[in-house]
């Protein structure tokens, strides 16, 4: 019996191994992403702000530059619970979960880009072209996951004691992530408020999915 | 007797596990954001400075920047030395704790910006106001530290092995965090100065609480 | 036998503490350096455009930028793929690997100085230059890859369970890579185009070299 | 006997719990300190180079840079290195080591500041105030390192299996350390040359002093 144990220890340990790299990896790239985003938080220019209610206007003017800092940081919050959620499912790697982890990643990286845009363009002409590429990037960070659950899948990459019922809610729950993001691209025909209105919806359920794994 | 000991470790090293990554990832956050404070150290342009002296008489009007600088990181290295000490006593994860984490996070990214700004701002008019956004800022943070304290208790994700000592003296220091730093930010509407003061006056004892642990 | 177990355990458990600094370190500066590839895009001014048509077109306008990107995220990607299979062979370091890792590490993190140069000068006259530059740099990478290599061998640094298989296909392997980058850079004497496309041939054999490991 | 090693066993997984985080931060610190240098790498603006040969002139014009980030690169690297050498002796943490290390860090992130002032001055009237600047920083550093290094022996923090003989080598050197450091910033009295010579030769000798343990 003792022997058991530590063989199953042994084995447990060696499947830890293969994927605390790429965890390490992804770690760093959401936290150095997360924290770049308040980069863009910038301090009024002193110059332009001659008493204290200037300051507090200047300030408040920057409105859209928090919105979109809070935006970003928990859309990349959600997006590293997920993932966190996803591998703790997996024990092995294999070089397409490598590709499709580095393809979410690249993703990822891009979201204050498009953030960003949306939150400059908000009242522009150029609001719905905003919307869509936002739209866009998340379709592709919806197939980023999907194939990451494809090379899981595929490769029978999960851990031993990977728990069935979570398996299956994230089989339910991706199927219909893709689908729903291209329907939130394409509402940005419509109006931008379409689009971020899904996207806030979903962002709202992927985060109580995390929970209740 | 073997058998426990092989037991015991067993679920030391599971639980272990599970906080590994939220640990992992926000250690991430707290050493990015103190190292992206040092971009704000900036070389005086050369061409504005034609002799020696010119370049200390640069280098020492910088110093709102230096102070700014060292403050910051300061700041920051305390909030993760307390991240350190609570983290101590936590062996499991929630999602109530993980997005609890996530805003003591955004907030801690934060800390830059209103540094810069009471930095920027600390011999004009509008001084008060700065301060008063700085403190606000440790409002919020120390709400964030009670959220997670919080999570934790509310979700017994207590570590078996965690010292009834530290918690109870966690219990009592963290009662008086967000009163404190209200008192602060109110404090601006007297002073900038108030509102420094009593900031600076928590971290040391922030500092040496973390001490006795 | 039991005691041979647990021996055996304690070795591999002392080798992994090894490198395990070594490995987080690296990761740390391949997660910074691909996250931070992000900051060159960037959002077009609002007020340079006008209607909805412009801001496509701007968005449009910015396509080697997108390529750069791109591209510098597969490169470093790929970089951390084969630093990965080949630091799953190695359980012990020497000043020589941690040099020669160091090696590796600042050219990665010029790797995306050298592709925002080939992106700039794409069509202008400095073309064949940028190209040789960029060049040139894969070909001092292939050396840091090389000398990594050497230290191990000369070392004997390899893990005792390490695959003699894989060992054999990187000697292989490695054997190819500097004078293959040699031609690609001295190609650009010829035409940017063949630097580019002998450098996306290796690119696509490391990507595949890494999957069989 | 068997118990003996897992008793053994399980100390020393206490010990590393211990500094696991402190060295992760650190780590992180130093991987982004260092990855930053590379941002100071400019592309030459496209609109000022006609010809080729125009770029290749821009490109050679900017050694000062190219210089600034290999030495800023190779003096974070030797640090981290350094550090990585000392907290292999540490098993246990305290509040005073956790300063040590956060001051020690804290110049980490200010030396591209400094090397950078240097580059930026080497050939101006202001070259001996950067020297200065630049070795003052260092007599910092070898203080932080001193600080840690007291810490390390008061709060008697040594792992279990700490060589004697690596503790008694880094007791020699770091004796000498803050005086050399001090006379390289004096230096810069007399010639920014004689700072940056005294500098260059104790990182050699820094390096190979991490060599031998």
């Amino acid at each position: 019996m003792l022997e058991t144990h530590a063989e199953h220890f042994e084995t447990t340990k060696a499947e830890e191994k293969d994927t605390a790299r790429l965890e390490a990896f992804s770690d760093g790239v959401f936290a150095v992403a997360i924290t770049l985003l308040a980069l863009d938080l910038k301090v009024p220019p002193v110059g332009s702000t001659g008493t204290a209610r200037d300051l507090v206007e200047a300030l408040l003017r920057q409105w859209p530059g928090y919105l979109a800092f809070v935006t970003s940081f928990l859309t990349v919050l959600i997006m590293w619970l997920n993932h966190h959620v996803l591998f703790k499912l997996v024990g092995r790697t294999s070089t397409q979960l490598m590709f499709a982890n580095g393809f979410l990643l690249l993703m990822t990286t891009a979201v204050p880009f498009t953030t960003e845009l949306v939150s400059a363009y908000a009242s522009r002409p150029g609001a719905r072209v905003a919307a869509g590429v936002y739209g866009g990037a998340f379709v592709l960070i919806s197939i980023g996951y999907l194939w990451i659950w494809e090379a899981v899948k595929r490769g029978r990459l999960f851990r031993r004691d990977a728990s069935e019922r979570t398996i299956e809610r994230i089989n339910r729950s991706y199927r219909y992530g893709t689908p729903m993001y291209l329907l939130a691209t394409l509402g940005a025909f419509l109006s931008a408020h379409v689009t971020l209105g899904i996207c806030t919806a979903l962002w709202l359920f992927w985060a109580f999915t995390a929970t209740e794994c």
